[in-house]
């Protein structure tokens, strides 16, 4: 399958997963107005929903870096096979799912120390999700990058071994937080945002003109 | 018509319904967050949604093979006609609507013995959501593969019978799950993610070069 | 503006429109679910929904319909200018507002005789979006029809007396329909289909040679 | 990166954040609905909820007039880099948080005298998103035409300075009815909907051949 349409459908997906974080914010607007008698809405209401806000930040960021790598990948084939469509697929459904634990965490982070146990929950799903993410992102890179030739790669993937494992560790990153996230909860957040910045720098290589090698 | 623009359309509609599928996960959010002092999340409280995350995972694998062989298909004509977009549209219909018996399958699988009679219910509303999608898709097959010529079709669809009885054998297979949903719905649910990755594998014919034959 | 670029755009409207009407059936799930010992799930349960399933199967059809059709218009012209633009996005606005009569629809004309009043006035809310999109879609027609030549219409739109008269003749529809509505709701729902059907068959020319002037 | 690519997800995300606009209309539908003994729809009912549709207007036109400025500037240049990606990013998480702001003016506008001072923060709530859309849309726009040559522009940006001034203004008014939210709500909101209007009119400079210079 010519690897446009992989794109084309995955960005669909990145960009309906991206905007579907705003549903994590629209019930503090219903929340807030409930019935005539109750209705408040003051900056300290709106403030009391801070880890919506942040957990919107962080996964937006994640999403979004996600999809500049994901197209920096798949840039460098012009063609995918059935194991590409498959491993992507496992991606996008992580990718997907993200704005469940980022709900989770809206929800339970503020909740104040007798919540606090429950922050520990969200916020290691949260992990668990991303680290899905991550091993099937891992993945993919591996596949494209070791079947470059086959997938009529007009590049040469060379300097694979390094940036395959500066890659593939941020995974441990997110194992890390994960682990983190059952201790202090805000502090798995701060590095899951981290990691996202990360992968803004620290990523795979441009494709490569095949006669420089 | 271009085919080109009719796919287009369809991966924006496939990719939507694919990522609409989380907002059955949603709910376990705020569910669990609630009022302050009612708030409870445990790993065993997230536990106790495992149904809506099976769900989950086999319609978003059922969405996104069937994305894989709708591309395969169209892939082997260069124009649509007005049979194809109607027979399409009913297919689409399917596929949208599918977050639905997936909703249901969610919320009424986990209800316990006493809630054993709704789960045989919305798994069998699943396969007939399942079954409008699959004759659908039969259909548009039949439909493009019979008019290959003059939806200008660069390559020939030649071993038409075959793939078209393992096609549409998988129809019947949805038959017998919605029968068998009356009697064990997890047993159907199960049988609805093996012909998920049935059609991954037994696939439409890749087109061929016309002057093979 | 390229109009390759204004129809993607509408694409990605007309998918994300017509997808988002599965969330008046989602309800019905929950809905169904409640507490435990009030759930109840079955056939005849799902059976009273009916309008949901009607609502749904009706608001699809017109908006599938509309978007083969918009594409067949945008298709005569290579370029558009900023009216066509805010012609375009009048009409994508009444397209996405569309979900919200037909959540109106779906949870009023079930009501039983006490709600017939309400069911008139969902019904006939339902006739005003479909008067502003079938406006629109006439004003952005006539538009582009006549100003084929500065829009780089690589084709002739000839007969277009007649397809004007019959394409707008179906606003007259509209019209009618929503009268109709304050009257028999039901009435009026059967007739937005038949309208949908109308525009299936009554589409616009479709783009002709110049030299066959 | 071909900026082809980043049009394509940018046309995504502003397609699903203005379709999910009609998600502050549904509850109307539900609320109305309720239990079948409260059920009420009558229009002066429908007519209560002024504030939902007035917003949905407003932020219908602002994300789609956007969108066409959008299209504008990277219109211009043929590839885009990591730093145009990132404030494109910061961007579309403005255009996406835009429905959050939407839904509060809509519960909180047409809460009465007693929730006017709800109202006011609902309001300036939406200037502040719209600050981060317009401040970011503004960088964006200083680094394309800035870099202009680097990022493969087939055409000149010549008269930057004047078009700079114009565009940014725009700013100021965001600014400015921030600030008017504060003392009259609604006052706001019409200024909102006339700095989208400006933005149809005020546009970018369409592309200009490189020989004219």
């Amino acid at each position: 399958m010519d690897s446009r349409r992989a794109e084309s459908f995955s960005d669909g997906v990145f960009a309906v997963a991206i905007t579907i974080l705003v549903f994590n914010l629209l019930p503090i607007a219903s929340d807030t107005a409930g019935l005539p008698h109750t209705a408040e809405l003051t900056w300290r209401h709106l403030g009391h929903y801070w880890p919506a806000y942040v957990a919107y930040l962080v996964s937006f960021l994640t999403i979004g870096i996600m999809w500049l790598n994901h197209h920096t990948m798949l840039a460098q084939v012009s063609r995918v096979d059935r194991p590409v469509l498959v491993l992507n697929l496992i991606l996008l459904m992580g990718i997907v799912a993200l704005p469940f634990p980022t709900a989770l965490v809206a929800a339970h982070l503020a909740g104040g120390p007798a919540a606090y146990g429950q922050a520990k929950v969200a916020a290691a799903t949260y992990g668990l999700v991303m680290i899905v993410i991550s091993v099937s992102f891992g993945c993919t890179w591996l596949y494209v990058a070791g079947h470059s030739h086959q997938l009529g790669g007009s590049s040469v993937i060379r300097p694979r071994a390094l940036h395959t494992v500066r890659f593939t560790a941020g995974n441990i990153g997110y194992v890390a937080a994960t682990v983190i996230a059952l201790v202090s909860p805000v502090t798995s957040l701060v590095i899951y945002a981290l990691l996202a910045v990360y992968y803004l720098f620290e990523h795979l290589p441009p494709p490569q003109p095949a006669e420089h090698e």
